[in-house]
């Protein structure tokens, strides 16, 4: 093997593949350096001037290191993750840390090794973390618990390269039990930790990182960034579907600490991914932002192959895996070619690999478990006319608590003045829990919303201003086997989308779901929803108990600050 | 563990110690930061304000993260792994990356396994890389050779941590057959290989790299060291005690290749780790020469462990092992405290640990095998007056050669006009080969001298004028066990230090070796060396076939340049 690359590097051989006339940024030493690039199987073998089997002219273009998505859950796009992989390699991404950590909710350790073997067959690297906090916590009901003891035999697995995101950061800081079992267990595998630290500063952040957690996506100002990056932290820079700060938080970069930034997706939607872009779209975005663009694709390469310790990934140089990204220039960063491996894999847009013929296994599948719902079941009777009232912060998935008069008749709220009602309906063990609560800014009139994706646990989330609509959609969240839908009250009509993947993802192509969802996300908006807000993922953030300031849960109200219940009734 | 330090940092519990008012040098983020350094057991807890059963008072001081020296044959300081440790350690050093490619050559795997045992009980990680050019040509006699089944097995050893500097650079660019399968051995082991490519660009610099190696401690020049840093070298700036060109060449540091650099001293003497210095006084020498020292120090600290993968190594922040070197401020170095794993192991450049009882197996010892020898053995019958004389270039390790008339009496030269007679005396298997040849420029008259440490092979070099001198020095260094000789002719005094280890260290106290080296040294001037010339170790480098241009072997002559045997007899 190492005789072939020499020989080639050496030219006693022809290389199998050169890049020619290539000019390419060297993340390496902070260069965009110009010769020709020759691939040899899996590797660049050379720079200079070099003649292939197979040539192609890259004058004008840009040669790049194959962009790594440092975070992301791939459910959240939707897709299976054959599917995700026929969306973001055109894209130039060839490397994604995934933590599997919804679809974990659902079904445990089958979700972690459905991702696993589904992601095998497509020419990007899929490094799976174990999903540390499932459940997110302990105030919830999920679809599965990965204990401190299942986590401990769970990380030794070969296909599990590390400790997905841990988002039970109050347990680290206060050095729970069952926390530091998940910790020392990783940790004794000589396995990376994720990290999951909103907000988390001072002596509770050198309290988390004592944990050995290595990164954090959670941040949300360039301080707050600077600050972790001080500290030791791998900051990531966030482009995900429904946070907007990553022009903002880039200014956190300079020529001191630049090393110890990535770049993640976190969640983002096939839709984003379709028309906007993955990784792409996040150089994009920085670079118009003014950050330099040779840093920005080293953050966006270089930077997680080191902190992830992707051999020989991340740069243009000999012995380096041939994943590469070739873009039209380091503005636009249009991708015109991508190399997985050595292979071209991509051209214009377009995969060139087939991913019609996907793995889908039984045990993703049928996980909606609740009985038959009434519209009763969403009744909702308060003490009094005061109620702690959920509200958005659009661009971002906090929410905040407004406590405001609400008109109540016949032992039941009336929603009126852009206040709805929100329900959180258990889905996994037919518990019959329904988390009850109220929601205001959202825009929606006549009729309800559903949706089975609602992180971390995945329940179903209902919004609505009519307790049948509201039964209704449930019940046909249920009968579909998972997925989003929208009834109207005024004709009874139901609108639905089938994700029937853990009820959280399509077993279709990204075509199908992509159109699928814009007409539904369409029909929510002009059944009023705020345009500002992304109308479905907006309610799959609503339940998650691990993301400021209050939420609502299956089991009740949930103050994320306090970190335990609270009640809705109000003073 | 991971409570422990959690809930240290959190206050929850008094950290250990305490580095009070501390100013220190953020390697991630380029920073000099302050705040109290809180560390508890091994490893550093938070940054902060913190108390601690133990505190010291930082005001004034600086501290850096403990020094990684990226490439050290321990040999070469003539000193035990112990004794080189209680000079290296109060210097800052408290990780090094260790090939014992001296003591490997005379004792094969026995040598590996010494360094690596006899490194155990002092408070420096060794990590050992398996020597990888076992002899380093196949035209002499070492005292073992390691082929390619050889490394295969040893580099899967645990306490093996990489394969040393792969000097049979013309064997990996012609991809040699026995060359690949060590390489390959190290890649499928996932183990760093470590380069010596000297002047290698071009293609033959990717055809090396394409053989899976990371760095390279051999550049000459910025230029060079420029180029190898952009093809994907970890290069390495070098303070060795017989090379002086780190100023000069740290000119190739900048902001953009700043990560890809690293220090190291290569071979050092114990005299220069004493009175000069370590990694430490590389630092003054770089800053000096106007290197930004926190890129100074990051480069000795953080880019080693990211290079190496030590984890949590290099710089300061929680979580990471409290390896720390204190210092008066960033341009002097002045090293007050060394912190190894949390644990102060020196003060005021003494180190706080005993290595009195040192490990000496018996596998290392009595490693010169020769057989009594007579004075009519140096006999150099020339079969004219014209004869091939090695020449020296004072302050560098090269050699020339020149053609000159050489007078002889009774069949054997006569050493006249600085002309002396040159041995070199196989002394690992009895072969009696002895190689002859004549030296010039070195300036020494009245006797013999001799070392039984020579590059690569460390055969016995002898040097001198008078063929009994030279016999009697031969058979006093079969007779110690190897070590350094001066025999004077008009006294028969024999003037003798023992290097009792392989022929190459001394089991004896660092302060012993010093003095006596010292004495010897003088003597050597005394009979006229030369003073611009190392005087012992200037013999120690006439036979090292890989350095041009022509050197002596036990097998006899040799043209570097021409990689072939030469005659002596010239016309």
């Amino acid at each position: 093997m190492l005789e072939k690359y020499i020989n080639a590097a050496a030219k006693r051989s022809k290389a199998d593949i050169v890049l020619k006339n290539a000019r390419f940024v060297n993340t390496l030493t902070g260069k965009i350096q110009a010769g020709d690039i020759a691939i040899c199987g899996d590797r660049i073998v050379g720079i200079g001037s070099y003649e292939g089997q197979r040539e192609y002219d890259m004058s004008g273009l840009t040669v790049l290191p194959g962009f790594i998505d440092s975070h992301v859950h791939i459910e959240s796009s939707m897709l299976s993750p054959e599917e995700y992989a026929a969306l973001v390699v055109p894209r130039g991404t060839t490397s994604v840390i995934a933590d599997p950590h919804e679809i974990t909710n659902v079904c445990g350790m089958d979700g972690v090794e459905y991702i696993y073997k589904a992601s095998q067959s497509v020419p990007l690297d899929v490094h799976i973390q174990l999903p540390s906090c499932v459940p997110a916590t302990p105030f919830e009901t999920s679809g599965a618990i990965l204990s401190g003891d299942d986590i401990a035999v769970g990380i030794c697995r070969s296909e599990v390269f590390g400790l997905g995101e841990f988002m039970n950061f109050p347990g680290v800081i206060g050095a729970d039990g069952d926390v530091i079992k998940k910790l020392e267990a990783a940790h004794r595998a000589g396995k990376i930790i994720d990290g999951h630290a909103p907000c988390v500063t001072g002596d509770d952040l050198n309290a988390y990182l004592c944990g050995g957690i290595s990164t954090d996506h959670e941040c949300a100002t360039p301080e707050e960034m600077e600050v972790k990056a001080d500290a030791g932290v791998y900051v990531q820079l966030r482009h995900s579907s429904s946070i907007h700060d990553i022009a903002a938080n880039c200014k956190a970069v300079n020529g001191g600490n630049m090393r110890r930034f990535l770049m993640c997706t976190d969640d983002r939607h096939a839709a984003d991914l379709r028309t906007k872009g993955h990784i792409d779209d996040a150089l994009r975005t920085v670079v118009a932002a003014g950050l330099d663009p040779v840093w920005a694709v080293t953050i966006a390469t270089l930077n997680a192959a080191q902190c992830y310790n992707l051999k020989w990934r991340g740069a243009i140089a000999p012995f380096y895996f041939a994943d590469l990204a070739v873009v039209d220039d380091l503005q636009h960063f249009n991708v015109r070619y991508v190399f997985k491996n050595g292979v071209l894999v991509a051209q214009s847009g377009k995969p060139l690999f087939d991913t019609s013929n996907r793995y889908l296994p039984q045990s993703v599948l049928n996980t909606v478990h609740i009985s038959e719902l009434k519209p009763e079941d969403f009744v909702l009777k308060l003490k009094g006319q005061r109620a702690r009232v959920m509200t958005l912060v659009p661009g971002t998935v906090l929410t905040g608590c407004e406590v405001m008069n609400v008109r109540s008749a016949n032992g039941d709220v009336v929603p009126e003045n852009d206040v709805l009602k929100l329900a959180v309906v258990e889905r996994h063990k037919y518990t019959g829990n329904i988390g009850k609560g109220l929601l205001k800014g959202y825009g929606f009139k006549g009729g309800a919303l559903g949706i089975t994706v609602a992180h971390d646990s995945h329940n179903i989330i209902i919004l609505g201003d009519d307790n049948a609509a509201m039964a209704k959609a449930a019940n046909c969240l249920r009968d579909i086997g998972g997925g989003m839908v929208i009834v109207e009250s005024a004709t009874g009509a139901v609108h639905s989308l089938t994700l029937d993947i853990g009820g959280l993802m399509s077993s279709r192509s990204a075509d199908a779901l992509i159109a699928e969802s814009s007409a539904l996300y369409e029909r929510a908006y002009a059944m009023g929803t705020d345009r500002r807000l992304a109308a479905f993922m907006t309610l799959a953030f609503l339940s998650l108990a691990v993301i400021p300031h209050v939420k609502l849960l299956d089991t009740g109200l949930f103050d994320v600050d306090k970190f335990c219940f609270t009640d809705i009734n109000a003073e």
